[in-house]
């Protein structure tokens, strides 16, 4: 059984078709929806970046794989160019674990788990990899901060911008279509030798700046981050008819998900939507964490499949380990769980979901109920600047622009009669 | 050819699985998207109820057909039983032109286009009529406002609450049981005589007060709106399913839509979700007037198709005259368009939506561009009382507590971008 993983940077629940988005422009994401089981309770770790994604390899939770800030009050962490941390040594990865069953690990796209040395994913279980330790953000183009590096493997073959092109102007950038080339030729050649693979495929768009390669570029209704949205639909769709080509997709488990819900500070022009849920990233409302989530195995998974389990990024470590016939370690706290009988036999498993905010509990969910113990969009300082986590939404008591308190009284929804979290109970 | 219509009562977008509800409770009607063809760009005329049915079957905007009032600026107008007006004898509807083409016409549930005789269906060219004048309002139970009558064609067999239950304790009624069922009687009926049949199947069901059949409470997420929608669901399956079982299914052109966006004042418990949408029923905003709508004819439209095309209530008046070989009457204007070149040739026609609001235009989409020339939520007197259009919503200049003029400067979004209506441009 192989592996292979599809990580999305702050793509949220609205931008697919399959869930509503009301221009349907991701044909292939709805195809691979419609062929396997849809997720519609699934969730991120941490509604930023790096939390999510180290929770994601560690199956842990920022709280204890160190991807959390106790520096400032419900203040999320990450690791840009200009933060000295990064992974802890300590910690156990996914692709270190799955070494042991012979797996060859490749990580595509952004690491986000520390960018000096002793942090290198090769360090880390992975390896190969073809992409940046951090967001494409600037251009910096300076000596002290200078632009995102592009990696292969050990070695820096240049620097968003200068080597790697990304038209600000324009939008213009071929990075998908380089990410996308990688991951075929990744296949082929893991196929071709026989040996079992876990890919890692975490390409940075749809993040803001946003950018698509020329072919996309006007081709959406939703401008240019639709642009984006539809190329990565399109490389969706041909790294899985790529695994049908080759005769190997009964053989690869792909799952499909974001690391945080789509950063509303950015759109619409930059940033995407979380379709009826309230807010968005960096936010513990369902818009910051809920997640758009598909599992495809064709002749495991059955076509059309939809599951209400409660679900975490955090169980692709442990469902991975579980597909690989390993166990999870002993020695460490584990906060996934192995999510195929959920997927092959269709059990529902009884477990809740942490939102945290850096290493703060603001709210969890059992069943269809969520109770808020902190609420918090963000500071009246920063909304005074334009800075707006919720635009065009504001519920009373709800989305505070003080951090309150409600431990003794949570604030309790329903999220079935109310994924909006627009009526508390 | 045969013609059938489904027309719900303030069904949002946000209500259907296929349009991203959390919960996907919806699988008939998914199937029939899967089936048929997705409008994604599909407005009520307005959002009302009476004006919104009213558009339907005589293909004219409200300010044309008489549904509108002038007594009060953008207030819309309806008709509920101590309102004496009703259809215009001069108006032409949709079953009087059928019936020149041999067709019967039935209506089954909510007229709403006026209770006096003058009004009655069956003198507005339906055959057949089982249900009632207005909604389910009430109950009253009092002489001077007795509660709505169900009529069987002439007769008036009942009351809802005394001959026809609705049990606003535990929601529970089997109401749409008995409208699914005249549903499929009629359309045996039909095609044991092979006569060409409309039935416009105008259950009032999701309509506050909100009920479902014993069966089928209890069994959504959602609580008892969700009920009421899993019951719609399971019956529109059953429609489609019996047209198949008695092999007209090609021969009958099926639409669903609903009324107006969802009543957002009723949300949660008694309302349902426009989605991405802005606000809801009763205002020009995208959740008062962009609806789900799904058409539906095996070997004719092809499975999967998504359509663009901006449509409106309006042109299922002029398709089915279409689909009858008629031609709308040339004495009068007639708003609806032929979508018969859209959904079977995949053509997309140039024509604006207007939001009227009342006798005012409120707002024009062109293209992806829609402007407001004014806007309204609802007013500071109602919100003090606690009633509210965009509950949890709020957009600085948009969703005003007071009429605001932008006939000079229309506040201007695009649709493609921001379907939220969130960003004036």
């Amino acid at each position: 059984t192989l592996i292979f993983g599809v990580f999305l940077s702050q793509m949220g629940w609205g931008d697919l078709g399959a869930f509503g988005e009301p221009s349907k422009e991701t044909p292939n994401l709805d195809q691979m929806a419609a062929e396997g089981m849809l997720f519609l309770d699934f969730y991120t770790a941490n509604p930023l970046c790096s939390p999510s994604r180290a929770a994601l390899l560690t199956g842990r939770l920022p709280v204890r794989n160190g991807f959390y800030t106790t520096n400032g009050h419900a203040r999320n962490a990450y690791t840009p160019q200009d933060i000295v941390g990064g992974i802890p040594d300590s910690e156990l990865l996914l692709p270190e674990l799955l070494k042991k069953a012979g797996y060859t690990n490749k990580i595509i796209g952004k690491w986000h788990l520390g960018h000096r040395p002793q942090f290198h994913p090769l360090r880390h279980g992975f390896d190969e990899w073809f992409g940046s330790p951090n967001c494409h953000f600037g251009p910096y183009n300076n000596r002290e901060r200078p632009n995102i590096p592009i990696y292969r493997d050990w070695e820096m073959v240049g620097r968003y911008y200068e080597d790697f092109k990304i038209d600000l102007k324009t939008g213009e950038s071929n990075l998908t279509q380089l990410y996308l080339q990688e991951a075929l030729d990744f296949i082929s050649k893991q196929q071709a030798s026989q040996q079992p693979f876990f890919l890692y495929w975490a390409i940075d768009a749809t993040h803001a700046p946003v950018y698509a390669s020329k072919q996309f570029l006007g081709t959406s209704q939703r401008g240019l981050y639709g642009d984006a949205v539809r190329e990565i639909d399109d490389s969706v769709g041909k790294i899985l008819k790529h695994l049908q080509q080759l005769g190997i997709s009964e053989n690869t488990f792909v799952f499909f998900t974001s690391d945080n819900g789509a950063a509303l500070i950015s759109a619409p022009r930059q940033g995407g939507s979380n379709g009826p849920f309230l807010c968005g990233k960096q936010t513990t409302f369902e818009g910051g964490m809920r997640e758009p989530a598909i599992a495809w195995w064709p002749g495991h998974i059955p076509a059309g499949g939809v599951s209400h389990q409660l679900g975490s990024v955090m169980d692709l470590f442990s469902t991975s380990l579980s597909l690989a016939g390993l166990q999870p370690p002993s020695d460490r706290q584990i906060d996934g769980i192995d999510l195929l009988p959920v997927i092959l036999q269709g059990k529902l498993i009884d477990r809740p979901i942490f939102y945290y905010r850096g290493n703060e509990l603001m709210a969890v969910r059992a069943g269809l109920y969520k109770a808020h113990y902190w609420t918090w969009s963000n500071s009246w300082e920063e909304h005074g600047k334009g800075i707006d986590f919720c635009p065009g939404q504001s519920v009373a008591g709800v989305t505070t622009h003080t951090q309150e308190e409600h431990t003794y009284l949570p604030l309790l929804f329903h999220l079935g009669r109310d994924p909006g979290e627009k009526y508390p109970l």
